[in-house]
This record gives structure tokens, C-alpha cells and sequence, in this order.
């Protein structure tokens, strides 16, 4: 890992034992650990040996010293937006995932474009954010209303929420690539993690410019 | 052609001649024409034996006899949104055949989401309308937005504008198919002619009732 | 929700506890209530909180103060046609929503255009209607033949009713955007619901403007 | 080339002057010789080797003695449906390929399902015939309704007549594997060749059949 | 159903209990019966009712009154070949559909194209048929081989045995959809059933004519 | 336009005389101007109006007022790397961009993967960048061995450099999305203004971060 | 099989007893055996009938009678490389079919391109090598990489391991079809022994040739 | 390039300036040259900078110093197998390129399966190969009947040769990916460049091999 990044592992095929072991090596560093895509039985495996672990399971994710920043701290600001209730677990997944990488998160979750005002309402919190991590599913019309709305950089996550010609995300992320919006990058469908991780990079980046200048 | 709707001649695949002699035979009928998908050779074509005829260029429809209403005349109202500059042809084939099919129409051009207050601002329009016809390419959140904004039966029709992951209308397509607005239907790609048309055949069936009712 | 209309909740990907909680929460608003994509086990867990709520199997839907109404009542008639056997799950969808939005529907179902005789029997029942649903599987024609057999509003609701080259409803969803009848609008596979809110827009719409006419 | 069958010559991809080679050799064998998907090009460069060459310019071939059977002459009959004026190219081609290989061939055109009544005009005509080609393009939906109508073999041939989510030809073909109907073997999008020679192979080994028993 | 044919029930997607029915109800018009795509839970469900059914377990049919014809018996021969172990579901589905339609069957099993003299050792016997049905998944070579070495209709059916690049089937039905051989007609992925439905309405046809011929 | 940024016109699907009028408008302005996707035509007609518009013909760009940078200067420093010669026309598209919005660029060219140590060479460079663009076709594994070996922000840009499995840069942009690497944002295929612009919001915000640091 | 070839059953689609059946059936000859794709019963199956047969469990391979060779013996080197743990079922079917095959064989395992120093490491080793096998999924780079990196034949085995717009394996097989590096062919994806059978015979054909040499 | 192997232009997007100035340089080498997918006006700008460079028409490439090998010299021996004459520019092509890097190669033309016993006329030749290159659209099949009948190495190279549900060469891909015979790989669509060189990459490191072997 980058220094200064948690240890994450990817749990999706791997079984529960070796995301116990590996878990636990890399807690032994005393660096803050994820571990995403996790069922319960891959966190049982991981408490027995490493106690102090957490279990967030809408998320599916297992972390160990996740970081709890008030607002001001941290390397910068993050908003978490989310269009529907079933974007939830990748929406949750990126909130954890900006909080490991050491930013303060602002979630805002069930501001699908259909019901427009409720967006708006949020306006000014946008203004204040380093940057905006985007998840919607369906036909992922939000990153690009959101988008338009704000300056700062918006990383788009497609779901695969949905159904029929959705085809598994396919809509959202045809939707967000191609964005009549300025300043908008996309990642995989689902991937709540590498949204968050890019967002986490840029306000990352940008800390460390702002450090170097303020000395 | 169903009674009093005009007649239409599909100008895809045909020869300006060919144009020429259906748009002649179906003008004796003394009934308004349309031919879409025609180009400038093939309005010479039609020109030369009906006269009157009328070529619109960016729509690229002739049409003869096409009724000029005034608003609160015809059948009923519906508005002809769209996104983009590049979505004009789609808009405009639309807009044509609304009319020919003895509507009001009120165009509603470029109001697309990356620029939302501009469509905020015809909010008292689109509430007299009977029914609403939203044109985009690209992502096509435009639909799902009016959608939101609006009771009246919106029909989405995506168009080909774009490039790259947008493979010819298709990001817009699934996009408009998976809307999470509440009534909203969707037409074939670039297909402004079929979404107008089927604005009209829901003004009319509306239209149909309420004399039926006055009686 | 629109004023009038039902609350309604899309029942897939929430847990069956999620569902009940959200279900008695709206009930106790006194309107209809609707949860699409339900199991049994959602309507155990609604029913232990809202006892008088109904569950349609063949539909997955559970209901709450579903009007019942006569031919004449309402806002308008619509008719929900089907292809197939198979095609009943999305057609009961379909029909119940457009109950619960208030308007008399009448199920014309197993018409599918391999045996044309038992649609065109229908043809008389199809002309006093105000909307047309057709939901069809497999190639999906059906929605063709309808469209050029009626001057209604056609809302054609693929399904993915079928398998091989069917991909999961594609083949009927791409029929149906192709088709070559005037006044056809499509909505995303499956998607039961939507086909029936859309036609339930229309019909709703044009009731109230001949109560304005009326007036 | 099968004992008793045309030569074909495949003219995609091939320069006018290897076309004119190619067939000058067949047309010394005296037996018929086809040219498909030929340009006007092509056939001078027939034509100044093979004098007695003749050009079908709507279906593109170029044929030498194609037989001119006479209702009940030759191998059997084969229908030729096609649905729209767009057709016509590759509903030609399979009329040709059919009389070429020795089957007297009825062409009904512009039956498509849009208009019902004109394709039921012919029911009885088709009950005659003793094999089907139905070329259709946009949904393709003709080959079921005629495979629903008759109990002989059916042979739909899709054609890329469309436009948008036709995906030059996809809807129609994915349309007809789909078929609902019993009966129907498709062929390559556009290969009217293909559909009339598998029509004229069934007729054939038919015939075939038919002279042993009376012998 | 056609006159002569087998009722024929489609199993995928009725439940045990519904096919049981219909099967009952078909076979007390003392006709031949076929339900296909039917497991073990449905074929108790239907011998509870019909004694005298039989339960064809590779091809998961339930048959009722199936001919068992000698050589020479029926209206014609029909060959049912199939590339490896995995297509016999499929190919067993052919057979039995082509028996009770009145056809003599002959399985022409383990045939793939990666070991050509199992199927050249195969020669004499295709000679002698009416119609050829090839079932074959992975890349479909076998279609175009068989089409190739023999003058009698093909009917290719796809199947979806493969994996990766595979995509359910779409590999060995593109490849039979363009196949170099003259005479093949293609049904969809899996579609045993409609495969032999296909052959059969071929060899019907014929014997019919040989009738009238032989009268 | 949001505030500082330069004006932008996408010329795709405009006219010359289209392009050239909305240029002189924008130019009165006294801001930057670009206008993507333009041909020589476009620049004549431009240049015409405003004769101090530059033309960069590789990147089809027109500009106006492009800031000329040195390093140090601007909101901050941007790598835009590329991997072939056919990739070019996109990343000079990227680099103009980057330029009109206030950023230092350092082009870094054929660098594709075939050729590792070309790219190991400019290690020490990218460490001093505040983002990185990546612009590659074929199978666009640079954004992948790129965002390995960097801790910035990379922005990826498909291109349709390629040919057959390419099928128009899907191959580069599927490639992109499933990066094992982390801290990588995907635009559009070809998308070199999308991509730049992104990087550049990306850098001004963490700029104006710096600067209220400073201060 | 080819001579000195192994004996392989593809035990996907395949019952237990069916494979344990074959399984001694092949055993018999005293010649090795493999069966990929097999589960723990497949295993059950087998080791009752042929107690030597040894189960490797991740690769789901069941073997008799495989050669352990030393470094220098066999036909020739073979190294198979993979980029994550989850490609090690794939890598291991690739290994374990290569040694069945007769080749010494060099796993170098997780060497994505993300952390390319890894791979770098590996330089000399893979100079020793008569043929590379490249197992990977999410994106495939390492083929790309590998290839450039050496003057071997390098066989691309795309693997399904990703989600989202991995769709299956497509992301992998497409970036590697489109690989810049010289030298790459491919297989199907997660065709572990394709690859490597592949690979066998590029090493045992070279074989042939140097012993041929040699005498 | 690597050492011996010939210089290569890869001439798709380059203007005819480009390559003669590229050609010109990699020319005064002293190596062999080779410039593929060029039309005659790249050839002219070479050929005045480089007068004894040829053109081959239908391969469009350019060579320079091409080794002119009888059968027993270079670094072994190469079949080039094609299926139709449409696949002509890609075979000749791969002919090209494999005596480019110096091996001796036997065109192999015409030998489709449809007309399998051409191809089984050169069983003998086949087997006196070091390693096979197939090249074929359409349906693709050559490889898999090849592949079956050979125990060399085959690389299969399918093309865009087809129309309709070819997908621009993606039915032959497909079924090459999916072949049913042992020891084929794949290359891109109609990269007959690609496919030889992989196989004088197989020749040459079998011919080092057997060099060493033979000291
Ligand atoms: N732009 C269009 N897109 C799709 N369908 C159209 C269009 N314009 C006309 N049509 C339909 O084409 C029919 C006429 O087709 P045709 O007889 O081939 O000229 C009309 O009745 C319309 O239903
Ligand atoms: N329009 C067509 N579409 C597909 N195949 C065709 C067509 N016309 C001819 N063919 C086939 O192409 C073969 C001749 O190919 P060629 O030798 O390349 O001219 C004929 O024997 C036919 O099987
Ligand atoms: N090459 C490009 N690709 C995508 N979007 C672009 C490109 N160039 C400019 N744009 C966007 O297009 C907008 C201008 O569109 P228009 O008003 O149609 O000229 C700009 O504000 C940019 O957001
Ligand atoms: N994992 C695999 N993927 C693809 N083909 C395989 C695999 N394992 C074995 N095979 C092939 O399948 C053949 C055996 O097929 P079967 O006779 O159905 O067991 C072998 O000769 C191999 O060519
Ligand atoms: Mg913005
Ligand atoms: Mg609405
Ligand atoms: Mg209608
Ligand atoms: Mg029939
Ligand atoms: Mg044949
Ligand atoms: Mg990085
Ligand atoms: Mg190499
Ligand atoms: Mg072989």
C-alpha cells in the first residue's frame, strides 16, 4: 500500500480463513485495516483472531482502526451522495473507504433526480466539499445533475441497481460516461471502494500541496 | 393511415423519385403530408410536382398542408424539450409531426441537466401541457428529470448524439428505460417522428373524450 | 407521490422487515398503498403490522386499499393484454397498478400472435378503451399487431419471459422499440409497474381534462 | 455446386472484373449462374463477356438462364412475403434464388403487421405453397404471425432495414429465434440467398420424395 | 395444434402442479402429449394423474402415446446429430419431438468436428434421410461441416454447452448463422424442441406431397 | 461556463459558419476559447472573425488566448501521457485543454507498455505532478501500470485506436474501468477534453485549497 | 488423444458417476488421466474405482499418474504467470495440465502489473522459458507487459475473476485479443488447460524438431 | 524490435508522409522492413524515398529486403491456411510477415469446410509444418476441423469476411475462442500481421532450441 493508506483486502472469492489470516498479519502492523466485500462468516473468522475488528454490514466491510474525524480534520472534505435506498451497500462502502483514507465524510443518501428538490436542499453542503463521490444506479442521471451543479471534482460510481435492459449496471455507467457534465470521472460498476479511493487521492494530493504551501 | 392523421411517407431507403411520385399521390387526397428523412434532393423531387409542398431542413421533412395553430386550437398541447444543439434534427422531426397531427406544440430547446435552472425556469410552461416529448443524447437524463418534474405522460426519445461509449444512442436509450421517474415511455433512438406521433395519439384519445363528455 | 396517486414501494433488494416498517408507515397516511416484487415473506412481515393488507401472488404485490371499481368508474379504462402463460407475473402487475391509480382494467390475457383468431376476437373490447398495456415475452410481437390493429395508446412491457437468444428480454424489448405500428411507447423489461403508471398517467390526464370541459 | 443447382458467384468483396472472369467460366458449363450483391459495375463487366446476362438492379444479382417456370412447373412453390418497401432488395434476391434453382416462386409483398388485413387477403394462396420465406426487417414480427398461420416450413429471413436500436438488423433476428410460432429456421440477417436456397433444399428433397413414390 | 401433431406443453416457468393439469386435460383427447423442460417434481405431478406417462430423463420430457416407428414407418427419416456429451439434453429433446411427430429418428451422437472420421464414417447414412437436425455448442463447426457434405435440409440448433467466450450460446449460433454451407436454417440457442418441430414440418410437408403424387 | 474557465464549443456536428459565429461571440469576452472536433474548414471560417485564433491541427482544436505556461506557473502541473502515435490527436486534445484551464502540461509520449522502460524513465517526472492524464488505445493497459506506479490522481482516456476486437475503444475503456490499480478516474472514449478537464478541476481545486492555506 | 498425449475429461456438465466411470475407463490404458473442473464428489467418485487418483483441490483437477519432473527433464519449460490470488484456480489448472502434458513447469504467481516490481524480479527466469502462459483477469495488462518484456511465445489466458463491467471475463479477453505486445495468442477465458495445452504443444513440437537435430 | 526480426510499420492512421519518412529511416538499417495495412499512395511516398521497396497489393504492405526462403531454409516451416477469397488480403498478410521474419511458408487457399475434401487433400503437407496459421471468417469453422486433424500449434486469425450477424468478424472470433480442438490460440480480427508473427515467434524459439541442442 501507498504510505499512509489502510492495508485493504478484497474479499470477494476468497474464503472466510484467509481473510481471517491475512487480516490478521496486517493488523499486526498497527495500520488501519479494510476489508471489503465480506459476509458474516469472513468476519467471525477475523474477530476470533483479530478482537478489536468492526463489522459494517450494510457495507460489507471489516475494518480495524478506522478513524473517527470531526469535520476540519483530516486531509479534506468528501460528500457520499446516493440516489436510491438499494445504492446503500456501495454508497456505504465508499464512506468507509474515504474514512480509512484519513477524510472527513459528509453522506448524502436518497437524493435520486426524480424528487429533484431534495438534491437542492443540499446546495451550499456541496460548495464546502474537497470532493463528491457520486452513486447511483438505474439510469444514473444524478452524477451528471450533480455535476452540473458543482465545481469540485465528482468521481461517478455506477450500481447495478436495477433490472431488465439495466443489465447490471450497464445503464448507469453508459450514463455517467457519457456526461454532458465538466469534471467527471467513473469507475467500475460497484465500486465503492475505487470511487472513494480516487476522491481520496485527489484530496490527498491536494493536503499535501496546501501543506507544502502553508510552510 | 388512421382517420384524419396525416399521411406519412417514411424517406429512409427511398429514391428522391420514388419520394416524389408517393408525396404527388398522396397529396391528390387533399390531406396534410409528411415525408421524413429527406433530403434536399429529394424536396427538388417533390417540389417539382407539388408546389406547395414545404421542406424542413433541419427537421428534414417535407410536408404539405401542415395546419398552423394557434395555442388552446387542435387537439390538445404538448411541449418538445431538448437536451442539446446536436439533438435539433430529433427535436424538430418531432415538433413537425406533432403539428401535422393537428396539435399545439411549444419547443423547448436547450434545457439540458448540466445546466439544471434553465429547465427550472419552465416549470408553469410544462404544467399546461397535455403531454411532453423530452429529446436527448448523450446520457439522457433529461427524461428522467422531467419525469420527476412533471404528472403529464412524458415521451422519452433518445437520440444518437455523442460518441464513443455512447454507441449510437444506446447510453441514452438505457438510460431513458431504466428512469426512475414515474411515466415516462420510451421510443426508438433518433425516432423524433414516433415520439411526437405517440404524444399526439394520447392528445387525441384525451381530445376524443373530453368532446364526448361536453356532449 | 403525486397527489392521488398510491404510494408505492419497490420491493427488490429490501429485507421483508424494511419492507413491513415502510408499508405501515404509509398506511397509516389513509391512501393506497402498493410493494411490488414482494415474496411471501415480505407480506408476512407487512401483514403482522397491517393487517388488512392484501397480497396477489401470480403478482408479487401486496396491497393496501385497492379500489374496486366497475366499468365506468374511475379515471378511464385500460386494457392489460398478454402474450403467454408465462407473461402473467408482469401482466397481474400491471393490472393491479393501474387499479390502484384508479382506473377500471380489463385483462385480455393469452393472445399471443401465434394463434392471431383469439386476439382479433377482441378487437371490438380493445376499440372502447383509452389505453392499451401489452406485455409480451419471446419476440414480442404482439405489441405490433396491437399497435396497428388500434388508434389507442399502445404501452408495450417486454418480458423476459423466454431463454437462448431471448437474453433475458432483450429480444422482446428491441422488437418492441422497432415496431413498425404508429403509437407505441416502451418501457424497461418486466417492468409491470411502469407500463401500467404510464398508461394510468395517460388516462388520468385526459380525465381530467374532459371534467374541465365538462365543467 | 450440388448436382442440378445454379453455379453462385458471391459478389461482396469481389472486383467488377474477377466477377466478370468468375462467371464467363461458370456460364460455359451451360448451366444457370447467379451473381448476388452485384453494382451495375459489376454486370458490364458481365455483360461485355456474357452477352446474354441479365441484371435484377433492385436485388442486385445477375443471372444467366434462370428458368421461367410457370405455376406447377418445377420443383415446388415457395412464397416470398416481405414486409415493407425496404425489403424489397433482399425479398428479390430470395424470389431469384428460388426460380434460379428451379422452384416457381409467388412474391407477396408489403404485408407487414402493421396492416393485418392485407397479410390475411392471401391465406389461402399461402395454404398452396409448400415452403414460406418471410423477409422482414425492423421487429421482424411477420415471421411469427405467418408461422402462426400455416403449417409449412417457414424460413424467416431478418433484414437490416431500420434504424437506432435496430442494431443493423439484430431486433428482427433476435425477434425471429424467438419465434412463438412452430416451424421457423432463420437465416442470416439480409441473406435473401440463403432463405430462398434453404427453401428450394426443402422443396427439392421434397420433389425428390414425391417422384420415387410415384414411381 | 396442428392437425396430427402432439400437444405440446412448455414447461419452464409452470410448476408441478400446472403441468400435471394440462397434461391430464391434453391427454384425455387421446392424443400424443409432450411437455418439455420438465424435472422429476413435475413428471410425479403428471404420472399421479397419467399413468400410462413416461419420463425421458436426459431430455427432461414427459411423453404420452409416443410412436415407436421402424425404419421406413412414418412420414419420413430425420437425423439428430450432436457434437459432445453435454448437447444430449438437447438432442435428446429433437429426437424424442421428432418421434412424436411421426418421424422416423435416427441419433447420430459424439460427432464433433475435432474428430472428422467419426462423422465421415457417418456418410452413407445422412444420404438416406429426409432432413438433418444438428445440435452442437462451443463453436457450432459441426452445422457447417454437415451442411457441406450433404444435399438434404440442415436445421442447426445451437446449444449453450461452453463457457466464457461462449455467452450462453451466442458462440455456436453466430457461427451457424454465417455458416459457409448452403441449406442450413437455425433455431434458437438450446431449442430442441423447435429444432425438430422444424424438421418434422419439412418431412410432413414432403410426404404429403408424395401422397398426393403416389393417389 | 464556470468562473476562469475558458469558454468551450464541441465543434462535432456543427457547421463552419455555426462554429465561426458562436467563436466571435464567446471571443468578445475577452476569456480563452476552445472549440473541439473542428476541421480546417471550422478554422477558416473562425479565423475569418477573429484572426488571432490559432489552429492545432493534430488535436482538430481551435483556440484562442491559450495561456502560455511555464513551469511553476498556474494552478498546478499536469502529465498527460500517451501510448502510441495514433493516439495523438486525443492527447493533444488533453493538452490544450489542460493549458486553456490554467494548468502547466508535461506531454510524455510513447510510452505504451510494449516498451516498459520507456515509460520507467520518466519516473522521477510523474512524482512531481499534481495529476496525471493517461490516454491509450488497443488494449490500454498504460493506465493500469501508471496508476501502479503513482500515488496521484490518474484520469484515464480510452482511445478507438485499434481495430476488429477493439470495437471502437470498448476493448481500452473496459480495460480502464477494471484497472487493478488504485486511484484511477475513466472518461469517455477519445474523450482528450473530458479527461484534461477533469485533471483540471482536480488541480485547481486543491489549488485554491493551497492558496486559502496560505493566506 | 494425440499420442503421449494425456487422456483429459472436462468433467463441467458431467455427473459424478459419470466421471469416476470414464475416469477408470481411461485409467486402464496406463497412460496419464486428467479431469478438470471437477468437484470434491466428482473426486469421491473417482477414488473409489481408482484409489491412486489424486484430487488438486483448487485447480479442480484430478489426475493419475501425472510426471514430476525435474528442471531440464520433459519437453521443454513452460512458466505460467498470474497477476491475483483469485486467478490461482485458472494458474493451477494451466500448471497441473502443462506437467500432464509433459513439461517442466515454473508457477510465478501475483505478479500484477499494479505493483510491477514484483514481475521485474522475474526477467531472468522468464529468458529461461520455452513458453509463457499469462493467466489473468480484471483488465489482463500482465499479457501486454509480458509479452513486450520477452521474445518467447506468450499464450494470453483472460480470466472472469472482476465484477461489473468485467461482464464475465470480456474486460480481460478483449484487452489481451487487442495486446500491443508481439507474440500473444489467446485462449478462451479461464481456459486454464487450453492455454497450457497450447503452450505443451508449442514445447513439444520444438521438441520433436531439436531431437530430430540432434541425431 | 526484437534482434533479427524485421522492422514493422504499422500503417492504419498514418498519412503516406508519415510512413515514407518512417520507412526511410528504419530502411538505412540495413534490416528487413515491413509497413502493413498501407494503400498505394503510402506505397508511392516510400518507394520515391526507398526505390527497391515492393508492394503487394493485395496484402497492402510495403516490404524492404523480404528474404526469398526455398523449403529447408530459415528458422522452419509455416502452412497459411485460408477459407474464402475474401480472406485473401489477411492470409497473404500473415504469408507476408511470417517470410518477413524468415520463415519458410506454404500458402494453403480455398479450403473452407463446405468443400472439406479440399482441405483433407492436404493432410500431408499439413503434417510436414511446424506450425499452422488459419485464417478465415464467416463462421470461422476452418480452425476447429484443423486444429483437430494436426498436432502442430495452431493460431487461429478470424476476419471481418461476413455481413449481418458476423459483427464485423465477431462470429468467426467466437467460435475460434471457443474451439473444440486442442492446441489453438487466437489473435485479433483480421490481424493477419499478429497471427504470423506468433507463429515465427513459436518457429524461431523451436529452431534456437534445436540450434543448441544440435552444438
Ligand atoms: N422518421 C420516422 N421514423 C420511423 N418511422 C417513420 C418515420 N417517418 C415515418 N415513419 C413511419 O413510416 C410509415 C411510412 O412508411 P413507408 O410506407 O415505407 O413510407 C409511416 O406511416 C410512419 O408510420
Ligand atoms: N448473398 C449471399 N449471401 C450469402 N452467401 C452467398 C450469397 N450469394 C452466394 N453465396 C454463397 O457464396 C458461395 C460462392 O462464394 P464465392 O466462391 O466467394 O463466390 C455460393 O456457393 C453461395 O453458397
Ligand atoms: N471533445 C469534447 N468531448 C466532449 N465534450 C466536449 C468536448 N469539447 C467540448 N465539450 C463540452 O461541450 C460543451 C459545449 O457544447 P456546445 O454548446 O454544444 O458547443 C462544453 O462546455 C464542454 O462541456
Ligand atoms: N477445462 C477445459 N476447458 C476446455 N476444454 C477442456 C477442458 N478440460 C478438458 N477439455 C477438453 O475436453 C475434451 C474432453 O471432453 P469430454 O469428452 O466431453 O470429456 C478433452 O479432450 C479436452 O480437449
Ligand atoms: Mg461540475
Ligand atoms: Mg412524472
Ligand atoms: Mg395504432
Ligand atoms: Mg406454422
Ligand atoms: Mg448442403
Ligand atoms: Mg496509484
Ligand atoms: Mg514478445
Ligand atoms: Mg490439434
Amino acid at each position: 500500500a501507498h504510505q499512509g493508506f489502510p492495508e485493504v483486502i478484497f474479499g470477494l472469492g476468497k474464503r472466510a480463513e484467509q481473510i481471517g489470516a491475512i487480516f490478521q498479519r496486517l493488523a499486526e502492523k498497527n495500520n488501519p485495516v479494510l476489508a471489503t466485500r465480506c459476509d458474516e462468516d469472513a468476519y467471525q473468522a477475523v474477530q476470533s483472531l483479530v478482537p478489536q475488528a468492526t463489522y459494517h454490514a450494510v457495507a460489507r466491510v471489516i475494518s480495524y482502526q478506522l478513524p473517527d474525524l470531526a469535520e476540519g480534520q483530516g486531509f479534506g472534505k468528501i460528500a457520499v451522495l446516493s440516489a436510491g435506498t438499494a445504492d446503500l451497500p456501495v454508497a456505504e462502502e465508499a464512506v468507509i473507504t474515504a474514512r480509512a483514507m484519513g477524510c472527513y465524510v459528509e453522506p448524502i443518501y436518497d437524493v435520486g433526480v426524480a424528487g429533484l428538490h431534495r438534491l437542492l436542499d443540499h446546495r451550499e453542503k456541496l460548495a464546502e466539499m474537497d470532493a463528491l463521490v457520486v452513486v447511483a444506479g438505474m439510469e444514473g442521471a444524478l452524477a451528471s445533475v450533480v455535476g452540473g451543479m458543482s465545481e469540485r471534482p465528482v468521481i461517478a460510481v455506477p450500481t447495478s441497481v436495477g433490472y431488465g435492459a439495466n443489465f447490471g449496471g450497464l445503464a448507469a455507467l453508459l450514463s455517467m460516461l457519457n456526461s454532458c457534465a465538466v469534471g467527471v470521472g467513473v469507475v467500475n460498476i460497484d465500486n465503492g471502494f475505487g470511487g472513494a479511493a480516487l476522491a481520496a487521492t485527489i484530496v490527498r494530493s491536494s493536503y499535501r500541496r496546501s501543506q507544502a504551501k502553508a510552510e
